[in-house]
């Protein structure tokens, strides 16, 4: 290599997901040759991005202020309440579906083996918002994996000790599947006819 | 979408080869979620790669030196000097074969619709090189393109005019194919039987 800072940099490249060697290499070049200003941006956005993005203290969701804008926002429906594992699958529900009403992002789902239990997901959060009655509805939006549905289990029964109605996804989404990679056509479906857990 | 940053983020990854709305999107979760610290060392590493590397004085390649570490190395043979199209070449070319000799990076190849000719290619610097005798061989090693062969046969009539021996990659990189492409194997195989131009 010609220069250690290049090397240096198809090394941190190699970061992104599914970014090997090679395109780790055809990425610092193409920067350096033809998009210097772009990867001015994109070093910026980065340090900025990781500096100030934390969490949203009512839904979890990634966010620059202390409540997101979909919470902060007076044209959502209180009295829906969706929970997804990641901000990712909130982010492909928002895109894909006419949902309007309100998220709670888990960060994670259930998993007892590698220490992630209720107070990991902010479970007390979500419980004490379930509480005030303002919530109807708890769109439970897990992942149909065999973690997603023992986690879907459980914030049912949260949801039923509050009074508040669960429901799951409609068939549709794929067994085994992650909820981010379901073509959006797919997901609009499942979630439309979604059904009430009994 | 919950945060401005984050939107901004996604929009600049776009800058990266071959990473569309979806990829930029999973890259800006993935470093958010599990690799805040990986992600500031590629903030760090574009922006100073951006700020200090430049090109080599004597090869044309990406060089935060004046000098590149090849150039100034005094382990390399100065009688053989191989001309490629890009830095992405060179490295291929570092990479998969044993050639000791030092480069002379294009950074481009002839193309007058485009408004490239030799002064956009620092030929009259390649010139000057071969003028001082020190050259026995210039290996081009242009793209098998049909602008790659036309610019093979310029570097050829000009090495011979400064009485220096013009080689060409053997037969094996297949027709209007692309270098940095080829696996190693043939490349290294096309290096080592490359032929005198005629
Ligand atoms: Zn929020
Ligand atoms: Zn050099």
């Amino acid at each position: 290599m010609t220069s250690p800072l290049l090397e240096q940099l198809i090394e941190a490249f190699r970061v992104l997901p599914g970014v090997g060697q090679k395109t780790a290499q055809r990425m610092a070049y193409h920067v350096l040759e033809r998009e210097r200003d772009g990867g001015r941006r994109l070093a910026d956005a980065l340090a900025e991005s990781i500096e100030r993005i934390g969490h949203c203290a009512r839904c979890r969701d990634f966010s620059e202020t202390e409540t997101c804008a979909t919470c902060a926002s007076a044209s959502r429906d209180v009295q829906q309440l969706c929970a997804v594992e990641s901000p990712a699958d909130r982010l492909v529900i928002e895109q894909a579906t006419g949902y309007r009403g309100l998220y709670f992002v888990l960060q994670g789902r259930l998993s007892p083996l590698d220490g992630i239990g209720p107070r990991e997901l902010g479970l007390e959060q979500l419980a004490t918002r379930l509480a005030t009655g303002e919530v109807q509805e708890l769109i439970i939006a897990t992942n149909p994996t065999v973690e997603g549905e023992a986690t879907a289990h459980y914030l049912a029964q949260l949801a039923r000790n509050h009074g508040v109605r669960p429901s799951r996804l409609a068939h549709g989404v794929p067994l085994g599947g992650e909820l981010e990679y379901v073509d959006r056509g797919t997901l609009s479906h499942a979630f439309g006819s979604r059904s009430e857990m009994p």
